[in-house]
């Protein structure tokens, strides 16, 4: 009846904005010029959706180390391609599915999806989708067998689809056999230069003061985790959603935020 | 009841003509000679099927890497043949089905059949069928022993079968014992000449001009895409539906054809 | 009540004259002398049944390499005997059974075959009733355990059982711990002489005149199917079910029909 | 109601005469010293268990090859103590079932044998009670945990139980911990004396004349069955089950018997 | 209703009398100190839950060979310690449970321990509850970690718990982390000095006379069962429950005892 | 109804105390600094959640050998942050779930912890919850997986939560991924100083003076138990659990407990 048909419709034509909100609450820095790379790449995919005939389906991996902000970056592009349908499937909202209910989930989402001339869809962490553990190498073929279909298979006519996945485990995916299907790929590297780090600091006003922060930096410096002379070696290497944590915690002692941040950054 | 039994028909002696449409969207470039064999090749087998008495069943198997358009090529084969009874079996319309549920679907699609005199039926992308994922080797053994003995059983009396079957893991086919029930195995390989890449550019029309397109075959050979002199060895090893892919992805930026075009190909 | 009792009797006392026709539709073709040799033994062992009464039950193993004409050997046997009760047991009526489904349909025959006083059961491709891969030796280990009693199970008081299994995997039936349940075994080899490869052409007249199939046989030596010296080495081997096969394609190209026939042997 | 309860105890306080009958149809032949054996040592485990009053619980295991005959003198030992309950266990009468009617099955015997002041029950075939299969090391772990127990533990009060078991598998049941369990163990050999097999011959009257056996004898012993001067090697291995089965083929042919015996023979 | 909790309360405040009686009804028999020692240390546990508030909870483990007696210790303090909650977990009366019941059915024991102001558990033979098997190092996981939790959770405020486990396997107890559950171990020897042997043998009369057991004595030592020089190696390992199973046995043949006993014991 | 609402909202917003104390019934004796150390770390990680905005969820990690104090010392900084929502999940409480219900269990506590602005959930004893066994190396991967995504998953809008979490074996944690979902880790170490020894024999009175508890303590110190001339390397290891544990077996005889104490040591 009309009702059902009402509800069938609304997720069918939707943005699911508040859970794209959620997974980027701390906002984007700029740190890098790699941050605006990736966006930029994003908008031509979004693009090429709208616009080539030829391919009504693109997918894309974003991957990279833990806390790189992945699932951030991918959701700021879905919401930005402005197309009438934005979903993001994520493991967050399947805690204590069977492997079915995951499968079936999923499928909605992308059935929903082929409902709308233009849509994105957000596969955010594909090794907790398929209940990923190292230990015996177990994950739900399921799941996975479920994903290498849609991932590759074409919408109906005269509808379009950009898939954005994430990743932490890009040489698992290739072991399963995930890799092939995606149309192009990104890394999102982790913080690795000093410079990074301090644009950064400045942006979250750890220190009251500039002075303070510089001599911040000077510390960490100090402590090796500037560069050296060829410019690239570096001890650093800090996903931003970890860096943004330890800088927290260096918070609760105001007086010795300094000294915290450095020994919590040599502890990893 | 009547209805019921006309429902009971209807898929019986019928042609998935919607399902073959779509797998053929982009329609079969002629780049090289081998498509035309592999098409006439076909056409003898659904000639064979149709008039020996001896050999009620021939079953084939078109394998070849990820992409090299395998699906095309069989569905144009069985589209082709004018039988009263196409169809195809595709995991595209699987997705989340149990084992069991895989089966069924299968054994219904063979069972119809074997209702028409003659019929032909595309059993797409064996791997996804059965589930198979190289980690840990896992498959679903239910359906692979479902199409053991479907790819092999004569239809009843006074009716004939054409399955076309298509893979990119002859390997393992090869190890799960399912190679031996082909009665004939025909390789669609991938792009490799530069000569086949070019006729591609030219019917997509990715260059506004014929020196535009000469240009970025230049590039292109200067990449080291050309053959070396003995005419055989190449970098170039890319999928007709990949390489359409990245046509697209170049066509984003028109300025910047060539150049997107040679990077991709070296990306890969 | 009656309708059920009739019913039970029916396929307790009763031929499957269907079944065992659709498997030997294309006849015997006395090739060699093995092939006779092979029905002499069946025969034996027919009245092996019928007369003694030590051996109430005796199980035989027909087995050699795919299409070497195992199950038409096997149900010719059967069908000569002319007991009141024969039964085909085939994975080709089983496709999609669960294991228990499997069990209980195997079973059942056998229990009906002990409400007759002579009774044949053909157990048809054992590996393929068992679910056998050779990937990771997967099997159904529920089927297995049934065949291991039932195959060795003395019928009731004033009953006799002849058991024809076939399988193409007669090494993985040891591994399994099967063979010793068998009180016989015989080999069905395939096709390695050229002398008997002329005597099927001749039968299924592939050729319209003598000269043409002695040209082709002489097409065949060159091209080393002949045996060496010691009239012992041969390359050929070919099971009759894949020769009638690959004569039935060689026939939809008359004018070339010699040439396909070497091909497609040398392409083995 | 009174018929039910009639029902419970009519198997628990019986004799399943049939059953017992049924495996010793062939009878016993005195082919050898050890035949005698085995039977008076199996008479001392029945009076032990009549007497003794601190061993209500005496559990003894039958091993040796295939066919070597320990169904037969088990149950023979059983039928001949004369106990108010006996039992068979055997794997004939549970095809198809599922690890937890074979646990049902095999405890409900047991149970009822403790309603009996004397019971003998005999647990036939270990392996295929337990679904062993070599391959994979595969086997119900819920009916060997079952048996496992009820091995040992003693019946209630007042209430003596004489458990005899077979196996050909003996080195598996040590490697499944199920050998300590019982107090003692028999191994019953296959014939390797050509006296005993004689002995057999005469007993089951292949022969029409003593001189025709003992020709046959000879041509037994010149295909190298008979033992070497130690007295001790013998190629002579065969079960006496396999034997009678093998004669009765010979058989088959009166006039050429005494060779097909001996190429019988020859071909395990 | 009322009725109900009459029964829930019966178990939770009770003794098994039958089933201790049942496990101890052959006696102890003192023939070595280390029996005393384990008695009097049981004791002691029993004593320390009693008085102290500081450990409301204390598992013991008794371990040793099949058949040392362990069973029959365990139930023996149990019992001696007269506390108004003293239950006995055996696997003899769990005999086809599922993991469920099994676990159910163990974790019942220890709630309606929780209701006595003083309990004491015997969980016997832990192997046969976790369904352990050697091959394959099978074994429930369920009841595992149901024990793993049970054997060291505190009762609830002013209730105190003695445990008592056996175990013949307690290399695997170490291997699947039980072992650090218990507060403490005993180790049940098997008996393995002449002196021993010829105590258990006064004690259960086998010889009629004094001389008798004294020359069958000497027949064991000269069999090599003394110990040697040192006082310490010797050939005897046996435990108490085999070595009464067979004097039993020997008691057969009232002449012939001796023999009978020294060459058993030779056989194990 | 309001009942059941009552029901939904009483665990929602409320603290177990019952369990809590529970666990810490025995106190937190301050036998060395790092107690104190941990303890305060604990308060500021409290301090953090309550008021830093970025970081709404904190997850900590406390780890040490079996009985080192873990459970006792989570527990304890729970109750210290006056949270109005503080839950333990133990696998006490958890006996007999299935995966399944583990896993409902689990989040159901997460779940009611997002609808308090302040929670502390204690996940004790991880390895317990995801039935671990190093034998096979076995676990729940349900309930790994829930817990991979419940301790990163941020709580919604105007959430806080801090999680502590216990284990004994980090390094298996680190095997299964969970390692990485940690903000911050802190080890319980065992008791391995004579000096924390003494402190603890003198807060649980086992010696009536304090000379007989110097006198014990030489004791021990002879017995190799302080460490050597460096100050560093000692036999001593001792969680405070079982060193409670066997100071009570100790005090069951107050003649000789100074002695008991030290085998009991040297035992370990
Ligand atoms: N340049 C940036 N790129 C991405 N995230 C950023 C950036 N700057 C700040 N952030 C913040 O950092 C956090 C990144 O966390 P996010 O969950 O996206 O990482 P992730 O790589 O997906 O982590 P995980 O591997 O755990 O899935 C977010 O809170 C985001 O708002
Ligand atoms: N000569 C050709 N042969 C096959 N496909 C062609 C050809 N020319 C153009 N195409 C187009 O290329 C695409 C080939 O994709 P197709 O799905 O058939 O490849 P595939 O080998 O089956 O891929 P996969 O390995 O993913 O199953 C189709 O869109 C088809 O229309
Ligand atoms: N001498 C022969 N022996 C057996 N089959 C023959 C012979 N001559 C002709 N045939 C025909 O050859 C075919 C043999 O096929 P069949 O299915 O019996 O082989 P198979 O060994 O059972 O094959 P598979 O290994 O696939 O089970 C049948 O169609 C049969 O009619
Ligand atoms: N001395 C004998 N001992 C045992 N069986 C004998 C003897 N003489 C004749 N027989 C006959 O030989 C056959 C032995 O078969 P039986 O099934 O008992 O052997 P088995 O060792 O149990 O075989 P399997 O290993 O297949 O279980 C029976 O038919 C029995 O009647
Ligand atoms: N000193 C003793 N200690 C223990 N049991 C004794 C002793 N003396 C006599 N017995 C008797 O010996 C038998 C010991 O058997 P019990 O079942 O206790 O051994 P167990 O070690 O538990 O065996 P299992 O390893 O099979 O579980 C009992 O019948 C008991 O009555
Ligand atoms: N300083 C201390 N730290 C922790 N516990 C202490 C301390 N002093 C005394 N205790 C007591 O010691 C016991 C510690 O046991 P607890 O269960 O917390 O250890 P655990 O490390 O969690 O053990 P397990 O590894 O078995 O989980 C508790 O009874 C606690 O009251
Ligand atoms: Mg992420
Ligand atoms: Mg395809
Ligand atoms: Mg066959
Ligand atoms: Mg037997
Ligand atoms: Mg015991
Ligand atoms: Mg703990």
């Amino acid at each position: 009846d009309f009702m059902e048909a009402l509800e069938e419709v609304h997720p069918a034509f939707g943005v699911s904005e508040e859970e794209l909100q959620q997974v980027i609450q701390n906002g984007i820095i700029h740190y890098d010029t790699v941050v605006d790379e990736i966006l930029r790449s994003g908008e031509l995919f979004v693009e090429q959706v709208r616009s080539s005939t030829r391919t009504p389906l693109v997918s894309i991996l974003l991957h990279g180390p833990p806390g790189s902000g992945k699932t951030a970056l991918g959701a700021t592009i879905a919401q930005a391609s402005q197309y009438p349908f934005i979903k993001l499937i994520s493991p967050d909202n399947m805690v204590g599915y069977s492997e079915q209910q995951k499968v079936t989930a999923i499928t909605k989402v992308f059935n929903d999806s082929y409902k709308s001339p233009l849509s994105v869809v957000v596969v955010d962490n594909i090794e907790r989708l398929i209940d990923w553990t190292p230990m015996g190498a177990r994950f739900s073929n399921a799941v996975l067998q479920a994903l290498l279909v849609l991932l590759g298979k074409r919408p109906p006519k005269d509808r379009r689809l950009l898939i954005i996945a994430t990743s932490s485990l890009r040489p698992i995916l290739t072991d399963l056999g995930l890799s092939e299907t995606f149309d192009s790929e990104m890394r999102v590297p982790p913080i690795s230069s000093l410079r990074s780090l301090e644009y950064v600091l400045r942006e979250v006003e750890l220190f009251p003061s500039d002075q303070e922060r510089r001599d911040a930096t000077r510390m960490l410096e100090e402590a090796g985790f500037g560069s050296d002379r060829s410019g690239l070696n570096t001890k650093l290497q800090i996903g931003i959603k970890k860096l943004l944590s330890i800088i927290e915690m260096a918070r609760q002692e105001p007086d010795n935020a300094a000294q915290r941040l450095t020994s919590a950054l040599m502890g990893l």
